[in-house]
């Protein structure tokens, strides 16, 4: 199974920033990479006049798009799936998969933090799951600090860590 | 598992509108449906701007979206999956899932074909799996007719042969 970590940060703290740079390190290097966005209040993918949305409308409770090249579900819960459920079913031929959000779920984290965002404390001041802060402030913490521009040196931490044996 | 039943037809010979109408009909009845929409040249749902789209961009081979009450994934693919792969992975707590297309593999069909239609000609004229069609036609075919308006004698037909038993 791929290995898990999030990143995390409150809003606007500049995490799809983050995963934008750390993306393309981590393809470079070979690996199979796979995201999670968490959406604590419900996202909006699909689009008026398309035939996945006329299904979606007239009542299909999971509407699936397949071609030769790729692969597209959304599909209706009762409740909401664990890191771990989407992992398995879903993302399970990945080497690494990097959450956006998720800052209640178990998973290594890393969070970014901005002098200029925000938000005035950090996230995971006392989270044991925190494994790496992404920030432009000076910070006593006892973990590996990476800069915002960093990206490079967050991916070797990554693959040192994490990615060896795949 | 779920029962499955291909709607085919030419193209623009109303298989999306034909599901349109079919699939309250299955939902008023207490049935949980699903669909799978086959795209033999790709499909487009992601729009740009989004952060599922920054996901993608940036690398993600796979971008799962989560919340409380939806998921959606969108993953490219090297190789087409199978109707039993992404039933199995996807779908697998329907009662019925509903394909538009996949006129090549073996689920039962229904075929829909319309007199002021693209295509002289039906598609599954000699396909075994064919078990009814939907038509302004009058047409001598070893399987039940329907009008194009006929969903709720569909349906009960659909119910009655497939559905008794979940």
């Amino acid at each position: 199974m791929p290995v898990v970590i999030s990143i995390v940060g409150k809003s606007d703290s500049g995490k799809t920033t983050l995963l934008e740079k750390l993306l393309p390190e981590i393809r470079k290097r070979g690996y199979r990479v796979g995201t999670i966005k968490h959406h604590a209040h419900g996202f909006d993918l699909d689009h008026e006049g398309k035939d996945s949305w006329r299904h979606k409308r007239a009542g299909s409770q999971a509407v699936a798009l397949s071609s030769p090249a790729g692969f597209a579900l959304i599909k209706d819960l009762e409740q909401e799936l664990t890191i771990d459920e989407i992992v398995e079913n879903c993302l399970a031929d990945m080497d690494i998969v990097l959450t956006e959000g998720y800052k209640k779920e178990g998973k290594p984290k890393i969070e970014i933090f901005r002098k200029d965002g925000p938000h005035k404390d950090i996230l995971c001041k006392d989270d044991k799951t925190l494994i790496a802060m992404v920030t432009d402030m000076e910070m006593r913490i006892p973990v590996p600090c990476f800069g915002l521009e960093d990206t490079v040196q967050l991916a070797d931490f990554l693959e040192k860590r994490y990615l060896r044996d795949k």
